[in-house]
């Protein structure tokens, strides 16, 4: 006995090297905890894989409702459909652009189960009212935090203040090299486990989580889907994450000082005690003003070469080369899915047969997002971000400034 | 008039690196169309999102029955869960591990809507003889060739032969070095109009789709998911793909001569015209030989520093430090979630109101796919491709000899 390994033996491949294989391994999980103060954090491809584990994690389904906004990325809101649940859309407030607290709580019926912020264009959404009132109501408040992963709140850093928090980092405030990549973040170990089963590597589920409710779905990985991070460590840019984000704030706060009393431009509110961390820097254009409307305005600045975008309206259209505006954009509640109300030619989830009351959406619900998404002009963080200085801020402001001063050639 | 650009004017922003900004683009499609020949490709996040992406396109939802293996990895059935349609399991061959033709034609029913074969291992699916049944029935073909994207039949690269196809290149024959990513193929444009809705960027649909009945659902990016592939150009493997395979079915050869005649293994068989690319090299195990079960075998030759996985039963557990064996695995008809039938807490999509008869998952269904569950035993991908070359191979000929040498120490 003893010649085999097994029993005693010596190995035959004892050598790691000798075979020359390209074994990798991938692990960012802590220094996002270590960031965020999140107890549990979870590695996913996308903020959109993010929140729909999150959603899961709820035990959110069909005939479920979920309290969120319209002024949003299509993620938030197709995240929602992705688990057959019913997205119910309150309005938001006009200074800050996120969830309106009051709205929430008239939108609140037996079948909510979950309200589902977004701290938009980088500013925290007000998660600690939020949670109160999700308290009261015995909801689960899931933070769509994607476009504000280093934003804070009284000095507490997103992530680790609602029930569930969404990153997402492809061109986000926290970044990978790579340009994808996601995460979800809890202090609540059940939700962390129950939400590998949105997509992680069956693997992975076998070997971090211990309640057998959620070891007993890992051979699946859960519902089959695939929200797993791939790339090595080493990629994300955590360690510069606030140097960047301060920065990227010094030189907007630059561009408010010098537009601040721009005839016919609001910049943007900031509410104290929030850490926004301008994804966007986004201004309200007022067309009384100038007479002049808000899509003429921005096609004027890109004339000049300054990239700015009506981003409710036409999303980010420099995603690719091939890409354009979507133009038949506007808070997510008006476009053809919610009037159509179909999304797998059966009615789904809209009017499946679980749901209690069909969601009906319609222009006029939402005076404030309808309104605002008409208004809204945004500057996107590459221009805004590092290695941009306020010599850049400089030439953004000339830009605009030139614009204004010769507006009547656009009337 | 004129001074400004829109008008006649020059530009503010002329030179692009005045702004020192980092907008960056990413397209890999073209290099795939004319690698495989199809006419259409569109990049996705993952294998898994090109399934999905797939499914959506041939209109595949609630109540509807697509026919695939249990003897495959999560992400093919996980696809058919996710659109909420349900997976109808047909055996598969005993010699070529792929979908019994036979057993697919026994399964259709008025609700079946496609068939979902898989190439597993690298081996590809009877795909010419499926698309027959498939034009006789008016049904889909959607070929997984996550694990077999440089397999050809007849001299025909896969991905141009199936109605659509889904590659992923997370470790795969063709892979990124980032190590995520998939795209699906198809020679119709409607299906890769559709297919974008899937979750690719409402930006890229505006831009790439011409049918109104896709570009109407822009604005959501479909239903709203992310299976969007982000890097950047280069990063693929593409132009030593067939070399890297080539060499990988060479070391494989090399195994198979030296392995075929140990009595208690079976090495793999390759169907004529087949062309398999070996994303595993699997074996099959025959516990009565010597006595020792295939458990145990394994067990040995991980002793000896072989990474050996019964990949149907633990999947593959090197993923992450963290893994772990998912232990509970086998083919996927015998998981829980199909023991359960009740993905969401109310029985969906299994006892969905939109099925006619809702399906039983059984122990004894698919005998073939049971019994060769409990005999396979894999290398992976990783320890038969370059750099490994026979000398590699030798090693892994000479561990496995020494442990059915030493046999009688397992008993």
């Amino acid at each position: 006995m003893g010649r085999l390994a097994l029993t005693g033996g010596g190995k035959m491949i004892a050598d790691e090297r000798r075979l020359r294989s390209r074994w990798k391994t991938a692990n960012m999980d802590e220094a996002l905890r270590e960031y965020t103060g999140a107890k549990f954090v979870q590695m996913t491809n996308s903020g959109t894989g993010a929140l729909i584990s999150c959603l899961l994690a709820a035990g959110i389904g069909p005939g479920d409702e979920v309290i969120t906004v319209a002024y949003t990325w299509t993620a938030t809101v197709g995240a929602i459909l992705r688990v057959n649940a019913v997205p119910v859309f309150a309005d938001i407030d006009p200074q800050t652009l996120t969830i309106d607290v009051a709205d929430v709580r008239r939108k609140i019926t037996p079948q909510t189960k979950a309200i589902l912020p977004v701290d938009f264009y980088g500013h925290p959404a007000p998660i600690p009212e939020l949670m109160a009132v999700a308290h009261e109501h015995h909801l689960f408040v899931i933070e769509d935090a994607c476009q504000a992963s280093t934003a804070e709140i009284d000095g507490q850093k997103v992530g680790s203040i609602a029930d569930m928090t969404a990153f997402s980092f492809s061109g986000k405030p926290i970044y990978t090299t790579y340009g994808g990549g996601g995460a979800y973040l809890t202090n609540d170990r059940k939700l962390f486990e129950r939400g590998l089963l949105g997509g992680q590597h069956p693997t992975l589920i076998a070997g971090v989580a211990q309640d057998p409710d959620v070891l007993k779905y890992a051979s699946m990985g859960g519902t089959g889907d695939n929200f797993r991070n791939v790339p090595n460590d080493g990629m994300m840019q955590l360690l510069d994450a606030d140097a960047r984000t301060n920065a990227r704030i010094a030189n907007c706060d630059y561009l408010t000082s010098q537009l601040e009393d721009v005839p016919g431009i609001t910049t943007p509110y900031v509410r104290p005690g929030y850490k926004h961390v301008y994804h966007y820097y986004t201004c309200l254009w007022d067309p009384d003003v100038h007479d002049v409307s808000r899509d003429r305005f921005c096609e004027a600045l890109n004339a000049e070469g300054l990239f700015v975008v009506a981003y409710l309206k036409d999303a980010n259209y420099r995603f690719t080369p091939d890409s354009k505006p979507i133009a038949a954009g506007g808070p997510i509640h008006l476009r053809t899915i919610f009037r159509e109300r179909n999304l797998y030619g059966k009615g789904c989830p809209f009017q499946c047969p679980h749901v209690k009351n069909p969601p009906v959406y319609a222009k006029g619900d939402l005076p404030v997002s309808e309104a605002m998404a008409d208004r809204e002009f945004c500057i996107g963080q590459p221009d805004l971000s590092p290695p941009c200085d306020d010599r850049d801020m400089r030439v953004i402001v000339d830009t605009i400034t030139k614009v204004i001063d010769n507006i009547d050639e656009l009337r």
